[in-house]
């Protein structure tokens, strides 16, 4: 049975109230409790990364949306990678790797749905939340099927230092379109421009978003993958090209909002130029993801592809851990590293 | 030659200023000059009936869109019907009815650029200006290329009893589908599902939209054919099915304003529900117009569709004709007689 009779104690973070504004300490409650052995059926995963994630913040709000709220008093939704380390599903045996809805915990049950076995030959175990995860998951298919960008478009993302974004900027310049991030501060944007090869970048801290757009997308925007909203989104709105695509992936400049969501007051540009805005929820494609997958791991082996994450240590750290998001502070796919590989 | 010889004078409205909000009577100049004879290869044209269009009001702006800025001191844009007085063009003929961007004025000269012979036979004159005109094909194209009804679903237009959401609603019955219409006051309300077959309306002055769209589509919008904006439209996002279709054709409420356009805070109702939004422009499909007016004509003949004039009289009316639009005095398309058929 493997690691189980050495480790008997669970910590998970469980949700305590649902959050005004930005989540605060009070939110949450950390718990502990003992790890029951799996029934039939079930398999024991002891987690090594969590996943955090802007959406995690609109599945605490207790309203309509693409997925249900997390209720008062469970474990916090989570995307996560972890070892099996006790089996009575024989799809799984001790020692797999496996990534799945896992939750904000050091160890979860799993009775196999939605737990797919993960091959650390292939990618660090980190990549397999980043690249090869949720986040390339919605940069692959929010750019290439709502972007649909064409060779020599201009290709303009934000929070292009961020999980998503810095794969999708990536994707595009594989695809031959000029590239252009928008995000926070100089060491982003040098990041963006000598690291992962975009062909301008917009430091939205120093410099306005509109002017900058003017400045690095002479010809206009042709595909603007959102990330952000707010008035970044009506900046790129002021911009677009004639039969714009806007892929609408996120808002996380409203998502703590208390007052009313900021709507883009240049919305009229999209009859203006005969342009699109759609949304997109990675979730509806994961009958493709395994596809979408070996694409991606075929352009991180051919060096086209980086992918970068941002650790933090320390179950205990999630809460702050989380706000690092909304505040900017990460450079790359965020990480909670909850135990020793 | 026919009638010249009669008739030497025009009179004209002409954009004095830009206007800040409303139009207001100093924004025009009215003058009267004499009409000279056509030189070789062009057309004298008799006005009858002159489109007063909401999208007039954009015209009059000195910014960015999809057609250059009506200037200073020229004559008010303005699509029409009329009659050939004098030909010096060997597609034209005295008699002939032809339909153009002729403008706010008694007669027009053309070189035939953007002329076209209109049939009397197939429908009253003003006809050609409503269903068989520039509305008409807005609806046509909108609703059946960007809207893509399907059988069953719920297609929701705002401005339902103006020119464009009047044929908007009927076709989308004809194709088969739950019809809702928005609109101001009882009377058009009752109009839409008394005499065009609406199978719902809320009247935007006596019920909240939010409210009315909630009771009119148990199932959700499908698809919302806008030219309205504002208000209306962050309701209508609020109440999306999934994989629905927003059709910007236009944002009246927004056209006077002074301040920032109101943008629809609800847009990321786009991406819960995996919905796009996308601007339409009718000039872009003017190579179908023949085969969309085949097709209207058609339905008009076997009763399926109706057209509903608002006729106002005497082209000294303009300035305040043209304010009808924002103030929603139209019952159908607005259109301003100029002389006698």
């Amino acid at each position: 049975m493997g690691e189980i009779a050495m480790t008997n104690t669970n910590h998970q973070f469980r949700l305590a109230a649902r959050p005004v504004g930005s989540p605060k300490a009070s939110d949450w409650k950390f718990t502990e409790e003992p790890v029951r052995d799996p029934v039939d059926g079930e398999v024991l995963v002891r987690i090594l990364y969590i996943s955090l994630d802007p959406a995690m913040r609109g599945w605490m709000n207790d309203s309509k949306s693409y997925i249900a709220p997390v209720g008062i008093g469970e474990v916090m939704r989570a995307g996560a990678v972890g070892r099996v380390t006790s089996s009575r599903n024989p799809k799984f045996a001790v020692g797999d790797s496996v990534l799945g809805m896992l939750g904000v915990q050091e160890y979860a049950l799993s009775d196999g749905t939605g737990l797919t076995r993960i091959d650390p030959g292939i990618a660090p175990i980190p990549v397999f939340l980043s690249v090869l995860g949720m986040p390339g998951m919605t940069a692959y298919f929010g750019l290439l099927e709502i972007g649909k960008p064409q060779p020599g478009e201009t290709v303009v993302v934000s929070g292009a230092a961020g999980a998503v974004g810095a794969v999708v900027g990536q994707i595009a310049k594989i695809k031959g379109c000029r590239v252009v991030g928008i995000a926070g501060g100089a060491a982003k944007c040098e990041y963006l421009c000598n690291v992962l090869g975009f062909d301008a970048a917009i430091d939205y801290k120093s410099e306005d978003v509109k002017a900058g757009l003017g400045r690095a997308c002479p010809k206009g925007i042709d595909v603007f993958f959102d990330n952000v909203g707010g008035d970044t989104l009506d900046a790129a709105l002021s911009r677009l090209a004639l039969h714009a695509r806007v892929v609408i992936c996120g808002g996380i400049s409203q998502y703590n909002s208390t007052g009313p969501v900021k709507g883009p007051a240049n919305y009229l540009s999209l009859l203006v130029n005969r342009a699109s805005m759609t949304g997109m929820v990675v979730f509806d494609y994961a009958s493709r993801y395994r596809d979408a997958g070996r694409e991606l791991a075929g352009w991180m082996a051919s060096g086209r592809l980086k992918s970068q994450e941002h650790i933090v240590a320390g179950i205990e750290k999630f809460p702050d851990a989380l706000l690092m998001l909304f505040k900017g502070e990460n450079m790359g796919k965020l990480l909670l590293k909850v135990s020793a590989d």
